[in-house]
Formats: structure tokens, C-alpha cells, sequence
């Protein structure tokens, strides 16, 4: 009989798997509740009107078109019967399962400051980055409006809480278009004036880079005008702005950056987790006493060689789903299992500015253009199809080249009682 | 002093009028309650999955960088003082005006029977072609879950109700989709299956076309697998189906291409209106009594030479925002006022599928791929910018030859009950 693999999240992690897991009597069955795969690398320019949302999102179906033994189907995922094996979807539908892979991802999370999370929009989903361009656009859009100097300076003012590579990619974006891209297109305010702070509680923006770039994108942040506020935690935030320590800084828009917290798939199967809600898995990435049940990706606490946590960044999931097709093929043909799953770091690559960024490779270090120019070739090589490549290439020079973007839109209906 | 222009709606006509209106002495305000021009003539291609959204929506102070006469805000009017000449704003702004210029557009409309709109969107805006779109692709999502045969043939029934330009052009598009783009990535369906029904209350489609096309069109859309329904109206939309006469078609995705209705401009300067809503101008586009107040574009009710309303198409708009700005130039420069706007038909166009049109300029009537490939080389000429040029050319280009739609995304939340 057909052995069924059931993989539930069609982010890296079950991508790959699903790619690497070509087997006789095997099928395979990929459950996501959206419709797309999504570059999430990138999706911090969407969120900037860089990039438009099909450019860097992919319906899951689509890429394993030519893949007779993987169904694809859209539902959400509400439990496992791990007894039946069985997973249970909104709606009634139950899928059985030989083997269960879930690779859920994770969502952005406030540290137990939930009630923050309706001023300062966090970025994972499609629906996150269009809700932030629609903040980030709208508050230029209000301020063009508004004759109080006061509520203008405080429509003007963007924060980004949070200083991995996310937020400092943000901050150097926001300050672009705040600088050059809309600046002659403003009649009553001065978009220069608006001013941009990336506030980290630690003590240095992208903590896990060598100090000496984390210090290079500080001085390339601060010449672009971003403000990089390091050392004090954000205290509040509400619909005027945000508190760093005692002061009180008035702010409309406001991003997060900050956290993650694991999708509840551990809770499915019963599997320990970690104070971010992550599964604890065995070596060879199952759940413990379910040999049947692998957790990857963003929802497992997987440690590297050294003790540390491996990294929720999409080579690291990669790595987990490639692995976990090795460990069910062995199964299948009855080889012995592969050794347990190492983590293989490659670098750490972050943007800062139209055409500057810094790679940490270890021992390899760059900064600047050169290092722009691999992180942008990089990422061009990674994306799904000749088709999106084309289109981001094309943004890109077009972004690069003129200064404007081509995805400057304001969609969607907004619940906060003061939009337009 | 000053003489202050305000525009408000950036459509086609808005946006023709501000290009051609740029005097000494003279500012103009465009409002707008969307921050972008919308290519309506292309909106059905993103309905149906071939179009990103920013291909052709670009943000409307964006075309006006440049203008420094010009400034642009992001606002919804409530309504208009035509004693004190000022435009109310939601949130309390009046914007002063010496001439006021209505280009507010229409919406669809369902002749008295609203409670069809949750069951049956059309497609006016941006967010309505991503509607449509969500839920083209949630019908075959949801049949490749679905086990009973009876409920998989409503949701893979798709309805359109209208048979002018629009609803030819969707029902196209989808009968390429269910026959040729999704074909191999279902595993439990047959997309082929899908029936397409293009329901027209008069005796055929593309009533505004000469006869022979008309037949050519409904020749062609049967030859893709489209069930052409003409002669009997559309009597009940419900979640579950349609009724056309007596006959009730299960069809669990309908969409509205069969009426307009004129915005609520003309109400604001108290304008006579005819049955769709429209404002009846004078000969020179003015409300009765306010030759300081214009309506044009769909929101007017003007008529041809032969005594036939102007339609509501994009070249209509524009000529009349041309001549707009003559007579406001004429004003200003105290010259005699032009003659009475005379409406110029250029022609009717629909594409039909993949490369078939049909082009009716009154003598000359063109079919097949050469029609296509003027209707397509038109299109991408009256587009705005090099940049969309090349996207919306390369998306053409894609699908054109591989087959697959660039933008299959289901985004947005979803307001029905039953939506996965």
C-alpha cells in the first residue's frame, strides 16, 4: 500500500521536502491555509511598495504542477488525532497519515503585549506587508491633510521596533521613500522632515552579525536620517506612538520587528515546547514517543553542534525539510536512518539602503555595494520560476534606476476608527 | 488671485482634465478617495488572475510629480456648498474651490436588487477584482475538497450576468483557466469539467457591436466551452445559484457585469439626474444654474449627436475632460467659450480568449488574432509609464505562451460564511 505524507505549511521547510521526496508508493499530501508559498525574505518589500505581492508569492499548487503524486489542498489545520492518525480540518474534512510533517512557521509575537498589535502591525503574512503599506502610505496621505503641526510631526513619524534584519531593512526603505521617492510629490508637507527611529532594546542593531557591520549599518542607517535608538526597551504603545523607557515619543505608525511566536502545531500533538511556543524535537527532528510525527521550520526548537538555537531563517528550514525527506526515504527502503540533523550556518545577509548592504559569512565579511549587489543576485536565484525573477529584476532596476516604486498602493478596508 | 480648480474623482476623465489643464495663475486640486488611477479597462485580467493589482493602478500624485500646480489629496467627499463653493470632507476638511469639477465615476448596480451584491460582486475597484478573483479560485479549492459530486458541480459552475465587454471578456479568461492554466494541478477534479455560463437578458452579446461580430464572439466563447444564455433575464442570485427565467442553476460564483449606477456627485449640487443616477448637464458639461460646476465621465448624462447617451467607456471620459479644460482655459483667457462638447465614437473592442477579439470601428470591423493584437498594442500604448508597459507586456507575454497566470493569489479576508 501507498505510504501517505501528510505536510502541513507550504513555507520553505515543507517545500522542500515535498520537492526532495520523490519515492515510488509514496504520496504526498501538502495542506496550507493559504493558497501561496511565500518569499519571505522579501516581504519586508511589499510591506515598502518596492515589490508587488504576485512578484514574490506563488500559488502552492502551481509549483508541483508536474507532480502527479502531491496533492495539494487549501484548508486550516485544527487538530491531530495521533492515535487515528488523522489530521482535522476546519470544515469537517479529516486527512489520514502514515507520516506527519508539520512546518507551520511562526507569527509574530508581543511578548505578552498583545494589546500592542493593533498599533504596530508585525510582518509574516501576505495580508501584514499590504496592511503596513497601507499604514506607511496613508499616514504621508493624512499629513498632506492636517494643518496642526503637532499631529503632522506625529504622522511623520515612523518606528520600527526591533533591529534584526527586518527592521533594519524597513528603516532603510522607509527613510528611501521618505527621501527621494516621494518627495516632489507632496504640495503642503516636506516628506524629508519625516523622521524614522529603529528602536532596539539590546545594546547594538543586527545582534548576530560581526559588531564591526552592525556598526557599519549603524553609520549607514544614521547618514540615510534614520534615528537607531539602542539599549532601551519600547514600554508602550498606543494609537499616538510609543514609549522608549520614560519618553514618550508621538508616533502613527508603528512596525514590529521584534518577536516570534511557533504556530500551535506542537499543541496538536502533544509535544513540549519552548518558552516561544516551539516543539522540542528528538535529533532526528520527530516528536517524542511519534516517530511517525516530524516537526520543522520556524515551529521546532532545534539546537546547532554549539548549543544554540538554529536560526528561524529560511536556508535553516530548507535544511530540516531536505533532511526529513532523507530520514523517510530511509524508512521506506529500510535503510538505516541518516545521523542525527546538523545545521549548517551559510551567512547572515541583510540590506541596508537602496544599494548598500553586509554579509557575515564567519570569516568573510562585506559591506557597501559589492555586498548589495550579492545579497540582490542571491535572492533573484532563490525565487520560484523564470517569470518572478524577471519581475523582481525589473522592479528593482526600475526602483533603483528612478527612485519610484511601482507598487504604491493603499488597498484594503481599515478597522482603526481615525483612517480615511 | 489664484483661480482654484478642484477636481474631485482621478478617473479617466479627472486625470485627462488636470494633464490638459495647466495655466498661468491657475492651481489645481484633484480628490480622490483612492490613492491611485485605476486602468479600468483592464480590471477584468486581474479578476482573472493574469494582471498584478500595481499593473495597473499607479498612485494619482504620482502622475502629477512634476505639476507643481497641481496637489493632490487622499479624501472622501460628503458633499458640496455651492453658496460658500466649498467641498466637505469626511473628517471635517473644506476645500475651497472657483470651479468645481465632478468625475466621481459609477458603480455596478442591480436594478433594485441589492440583496444579490453578497452572491454576485462586480467590478468597479481594485479591491473588487481581488473579490473576484479570491473567489474564482476558492470554487476550485473548495470542489477538490468536496466529495459530493452535486455540491462540486455548483462550486465548479461559474456564472457571469452581463454579456457587453466585460462579462465576454471574464467568462474568456475563465474558460481559459478551468481549460488550460489549472488543468494539471488538481488531483481530485477535472477543472476541465467547469461549466461557464455568460447569461445575457437581451437577444445577444455584445449588444453595442455589429451583428456579425456578436456571432463571431458567440461562436468563439462556445468553441472555448462557454454556455451563452441569451434572451431570458437573471430573475434570483442567491449562495446557492441563479434563476434564469424559471430554470434555477446551482453556481456557487457569480459575477455581476449587467449595470451601472452614476455616484452620488449630482446630489451634492442638487443636478437633475436621469434613471441610472447620472447628472443632465448642459450642452457645455455645466449643472443647470452652476457654470461654475462640470460633471463628466460616467457621472454625466450627456448625449451624442444623434440623441443617444455617451457611453460610459474610457475614450468618452477622456474627450470630455479635454473639454473641460478648453472651456476653463476659454474663461480664464476671457475668450469666447468653445461649441458644445460633441462626443467622437472611436470604436468598440472585446477580447474574446487567449488571441481573439473583436474591433468594431463602424466601416472597418475586425476579428480574430489581428484584432487581438491591435486591442492588446492599444491597451499597453494607453497605459501610464514605461514601467507598467513592460510588466503588463511581460505578464501578456507569459501567459500567452506557457499558459499560466501570474497572479494567482487569494488575499483578503472573507466576509461569507462558508469561505474557507
Amino acid at each position: 500500500m501507498e505510504h501517505r505524507v501528510v505536510i502541513v505549511g507550504g513555507g520553505f521547510a515543507g517545500l522542500q521536502l515535498a520537492k526532495d521526496l520523490k519515492c515510488p508508493n509514496l504520496s504526498i499530501t501538502i495542506i496550507d491555509r493559504r493558497n501561496h508559498h511565500l518569499f519571505q525574505p522579501l516581504l519586508y518589500q511589499v510591506a515598502t511598495t518596492v515589490l508587488a505581492t504576485s512578484e514574490i508569492a506563488w500559488p502552492i499548487r502551481a509549483v508541483f504542477r508536474g507532480r502527479k503524486d502531491v496533492t495539494t489542498l487549501l484548508g486550516e489545520v485544527v487538530g491531530v488525532d495521533v492515535e487515528k492518525r488523522l489530521v482535522s480540518l476546519k470544515g469537517g474534512h479529516a486527512i489520514p497519515y502514515d507520516t506527519l510533517v508539520l512546518a507551520t512557521g511562526a507569527r509574530h509575537a508581543y511578548f505578552g503585549r498583545d494589546e500592542w498589535e493593533p498599533f504596530a502591525p508585525g510582518l509574516k503574512a501576505l495580508e501584514d506587508a499590504t496592511t503596513i503599506r497601507r499604514r506607511l502610505l496613508l499616514a504621508f496621505e493624512k499629513a498632506e491633510l492636517e494643518t496642526d503641526p503637532q499631529a503632522r510631526a506625529g504622522l511623520l513619524t515612523f518606528s520600527i521596533i526591533g533591529a534584526g534584519p527586518t527592521g533594519v531593512e524597513m528603516a532603510g526603505i522607509i527613510a528611501e521613500l521618505a527621501r527621494r521617492t516621494l518627495v516632489e510629490e507632496f504640495r503642503n508637507i516636506d516628506t524629508t522632515s519625516a523622521r524614522i527611529l529603529l528602536v532596539e532594546a539590546g545594546p547594538r542593531i543586527l545582534p548576530v552579525f560581526h559588531l564591526a557591520l552592525s556598526q557599519y549599518a549603524e553609520r549607514s542607517l544614521a547618514s540615510m536620517g534614520v534615528e537607531v535608538r539602542t539599549g532601551r526597551p519600547v514600554t508602550d504603545c498606543t494609537e499616538e506612538g510609543i514609549s522608549i523607557g520614560d519618553e514618550f515619543v508621538p508616533s502613527r505608525t508603528v512596525i514590529w520587528a521584534a518577536g516570534v511566536q511557533a504556530s500551535k502545531a506542537a499543541v496538536w500533538v502533544g509535544a513540549e515546547t519552548d518558552r516561544a511556543g516551539r516543539a522540542i524535537v528528538q535529533p532526528d527532528l520527530t516528536v517524542f514517543e511519534h516517530p511517525d510525527i516530524f516537526v520543522v521550520g520556524d515551529t521546532a526548537s532545534v539546537k546547532t553542534g554549539e548549543g544554540m538555537l538554529v536560526p528561524g531563517i529560511a536556508p535553516a528550514a530548507k535544511q530540516q525539510g531536505k533532511y526529513v525527506a532523507q530520514v523517510i526515504k530511509a524508512r521506506l527502503k529500510q535503510r538505516s536512518a541518516p545521523p542525527a540533523f546538523k545545521y549548517r550556518h551559510l551567512g547572515n545577509l541583510a540590506t541596508i539602503g537602496p544599494s548598500s548592504a553586509v554579509i557575515d559569512f564567519g570569516r568573510l565579511r562585506l559591506k557597501g555595494t559589492i555586498a548589495w549587489w550579492i545579497w540582490g543576485l542571491a535572492h533573484i536565484y532563490f525565487l520560484i520560476g523564470t517569470r518572478s525573477r524577471m519581475a523582481v529584476a525589473l522592479s528593482w532596476l526600475w526602483a533603483f534606476t528612478s527612485g519610484h516604486h511601482s507598487a504604491r498602493l493603499i488597498t484594503q478596508k481599515e478597522t482603526l476608527k481615525d483612517e480615511v
